[in-house]
């Protein structure tokens, strides 16, 4: 993958926003950011984590704050320049390649900004393999590299270093610190070697983020049906990968609530075909479960996505509209991301739900 | 002065909620822990700051977090003797004495507890003259000295360095790490040299309230009316210190609303002297201003202090009780507070009052 020209910026961010799950912040910002750079010559370098030495210097950079802020208070490429740079002085050594915590929504797009401007290759990988909205919902932190020493910097100048004895208080603190410098800060945390990004991590989820997008842009210019394209993509039983459309249809009710700084929702949609089917799909700042007519067909971590029923563009849970026409796509997690340590991290317990994960293949057999 | 015996440890912390102004955190928690020090022949030293040489290196330490918390979520002096050390290594030189940032309340007793564990002297001054709710209503900001670096940590081990742009950037982000670990850690910060702890601070706070303390408790075992003695202790025209009973009455409402993390509240009082005469005093964490009958008689950064009318205990905010018999005391604050400069940041208007400061001497002519 080569990602050269505007349209290939589009085509990431499309991917990102799929994989986004419905939340991970507008990667429009990080698009406008990564474009910047494209247009200046500066072309991200997309390496696999096996071309990695196994004492490489990895280091992991994030945006911590709220969606919403985020399309006010836009990205500062400079302020994410400087934070490697404070990072690698306060380290004492330098760094050999990025990786991106989050490969949905805006994180992945950022973090190949800041890789196309400071000339430092992007792993081809993260720590999720979608979104999730807290810090130590990753697979680094399960398989062990801690996210402390967290260093967050604001555009203003400010900054704070964080050492946590766990990550979910590293989380705790640095979500505290966004907070109070305006929900939108960058972070570089999650230091790793070579050994630990081959090994705790989910790969190939950039070049799959840009398959992604570029397969809906070039489905909707080639074919009638943009998702016949998306589903030969996505849906590779032999490489036990499972894609499937759950639902066709109509947005008819919309519950949104911000509560304890999380956004929930509840969309629920009737089917366009005729029949009585009812699908509801729950959020918690990303799509979490969809029941059919009361039945679970999929929950997290397997990848919930709305698309608009026509363009196949996602759409995330913001810019939901009552009325809409939509298709709901299932997509199974990586196999890391389901395994038990795994789950218990970001399993459908960690979000408050009493049921087991049970993959979408299995559900919809 | 000498803090040498579990007695003298009592009349510090009496003293202390006295100058706390009805907040500051309840000093109870401090006396303990300065009382296990003594306990085991450690006694604080207490110097002059004129003792200090210029280039002599200082350095804060303060709790930061919400009282009530305070009450079950005990002080570590192990922590605290730490986080001295953690921060002369992060500094990369030793510190030759200690200040307090806040000399009412907890702050000045646990800072005395630090200076006698770790063998420092403490300068007999502090950035307040009394309590006030936050890091930047300090001499010390307002005559140069940064809050930052303010190295955070908690009794589990975690720990945070903020180096902020300002030092109200600096408190809203260390409150934000405090309430994120529980609201109650322990911060060194406001390094400065020798040369600024003799020109940006309050001076000789700690002996003063030593000397209220042991004052309050002498006077009620030897005179008929203890506030005779503490008249005679504080009210020293040709000094320009004014003290004042400004009320004599009993409780007869009082309104508490916690709002914005803030304590607010409002507290009315009738006359014993069978006039109509009725006094509210205002508070926001601490007591703020004073009307007799709708006319101000006190206000911020001017000491206001309920006692009880018996033993002239002094009772901080949430402890009062309807019914209560109380006198209210004013007190004049040290010539450094009422100047123009500090006054901007904490003075009457910082707490959005729109009455300019007046002098206590001045409103009761």
């Amino acid at each position: 993958m080569q990602i050269q020209t505007k349209q290939d910026v589009r085509d990431m961010a499309r991917g990102a926003a799929f994989l986004g799950v419905g939340g991970g912040g507008d990667p429009y910002v990080g698009q406008l950011m990564l474009q910047q750079e494209v247009l200046k010559g500066k072309f991200p370098k997309v390496i696999k984590a096996h071309e990695l030495a196994d004492d490489a210097r990895v280091l992991c950079v994030c945006g911590i704050g709220s969606p919403p802020v985020l399309v006010e208070h836009l990205l500062s490429s400079t302020m994410l320049g400087k934070l490697v740079d404070q990072m690698q002085a306060y380290l004492g050594y330098e760094i050999d390649a990025l990786i991106s915590a989050e490969i949905g929504g805006l994180n992945s797009v950022m973090t190949l900004g800041v890789a196309a401007q400071r000339n430092l290759p992007l792993i081809d990988a993260d720590g999720m393999g979608r979104a999730f909205p807290q810090l130590e919902m990753v697979t680094f932190s399960v398989y062990g590299c801690p996210a402390s020493p967290v260093m967050i910097v604001d555009e203003l100048g400010n900054m704070a270093m964080v050492h946590a004895q766990n990550d979910a208080t590293a989380e705790k603190m640095s979500r505290a610190i966004s907070s109070s410098l305006g929900a939108m800060v960058y972070s570089a945390l999650y230091t790793m070697s070579g050994k630990q990004a081959k090994e705790c991590t989910v790969h190939d989820t950039i070049s799959l983020s840009y398959d992604i997008g570029r397969c809906i842009r070039e489905s909707r210019e080639q074919l009638d049906n943009p998702f016949q394209g998306l589903l030969g993509l996505l849906h590779k039983p032999e490489e036990n990968r499972h894609c499937k459309i759950l639902f066709d249809g109509k947005i008819v009710d919309l519950v949104h609530e911000i509560r304890d700084a999380w956004h929930f929702g509840t969309i629920t949609m009737e089917a366009n075909d005729g029949s009585n089917d009812v699908m509801v799909v729950e959020m918690q700042n990303e799509y979490l479960a969809a029941r059919l007519n009361g039945k679970t067909v999929i929950i997290v971590p397997d990848l919930i996505c709305i698309l608009d029923a026509e363009t196949a563009e996602p759409i995330t849970g913001e810019r939901l509209k009552y009325g809409q026409r939509v298709k709901v796509i299932g997509l199974s997690a990586a196999e890391i991301m389901r395994r038990p340590e795994c789950l218990k991290v970001f399993g459908p317990a960690a979000f408050g739900y009493k049921e087991p994960f049970r993959p979408i293949e299995i559900l919809n057999q």
